[in-house]
């Protein structure tokens, strides 16, 4: 892990926060002058800690209802299928718009983010595209209620 | 849901993979005047289409071991107090650095997604910080093993 110094840290949270903020606003928030600001933000790029820009999509058009999946697959009679199918059934998922991250996870394990405009639009995509999936075992739909940290995570998923 | 033509589309695409383009960038990759695109942005922030803007951190800096978390919170004697239960752990669970993201599920569940330098500490944090907390029956672990989609996730919500 790099050492960051507490200017580092307050300059990643600034940009975080709004990543459009000028060196020279973010100079004058945190008392510095410009050319430190510019100096410690070209350091961070250039080590990769600060990787890319991006923008987060809000209420109007991001997913209003998600879920969790979990997903099961069909343990084959070759064991080395196994593989095989995670990659399948992961790939098959990633090209769908509404599936906003899938992850491989141990043995026989994946977990998906899904989101939809509606409840009812979010059930039936679960319905006709996930659970009938070939080899798919077993979908435990775990809807998300409210988000308590990390809320802006489907913004910045959503795709359009 | 607002509608959008392929313009917006193509600005959203853009600045979702590097926010720091400049209008006269995204001018010349689209081919459109720099009015065009400038009032084009506007708009789309002024609907709140695009939300925020934020950085991505790196490899250098972002933990390289997540799980997914599923929880089940003990059923209380008294129902009402489910509620007071999802809500004291998942209030917990926001506050630990450690945690990027929280979310109460349906009945007694709550959703999270945890991550560490190393396997060991991950671990470790699961063990000490999340297995102990009161009226928790259950502790799922799904441990990432790779991300087909949306890996980008960690390093949006990483903490420093």
């Amino acid at each position: 892990m790099l050492k960051l110094d507490d200017l580092d840290r307050a300059i990643i949270k600034l940009l975080k926060s709004d990543a459009r903020l000028t060196i020279s606003e973010i100079s004058s928030k945190l008392g510095k002058p410009e050319s430190t600001i510019h100096f410690r933000i070209k350091k961070l790029q250039e080590k990769g800690i600060i990787e890319k820009y991006s923008i987060i999509l809000g209420d109007e058009i991001k997913p209003k209802h998600t879920a969790f999946l979990v997903l099961r697959v069909e343990k084959p009679v070759i064991e080395d299928f196994l593989e095989r199918y995670l990659e399948y059934i992961t790939k098959t998922l990633s090209m769908l718009p509404n599936v906003l991250a899938v992850a491989k996870s141990k043995e026989d394990y994946i977990i998906a983010l899904v989101g939809e405009e509606t409840q009812e639009k979010l059930e039936r995509f679960i319905e006709d595209n996930i659970k009938t999936i070939p080899t798919l075992k077993e979908v435990i739909v775990l809807p998300v209620r409210e988000f308590k940290k990390g809320a802006d995570l489907i913004g910045f998923l959503a795709e359009i």
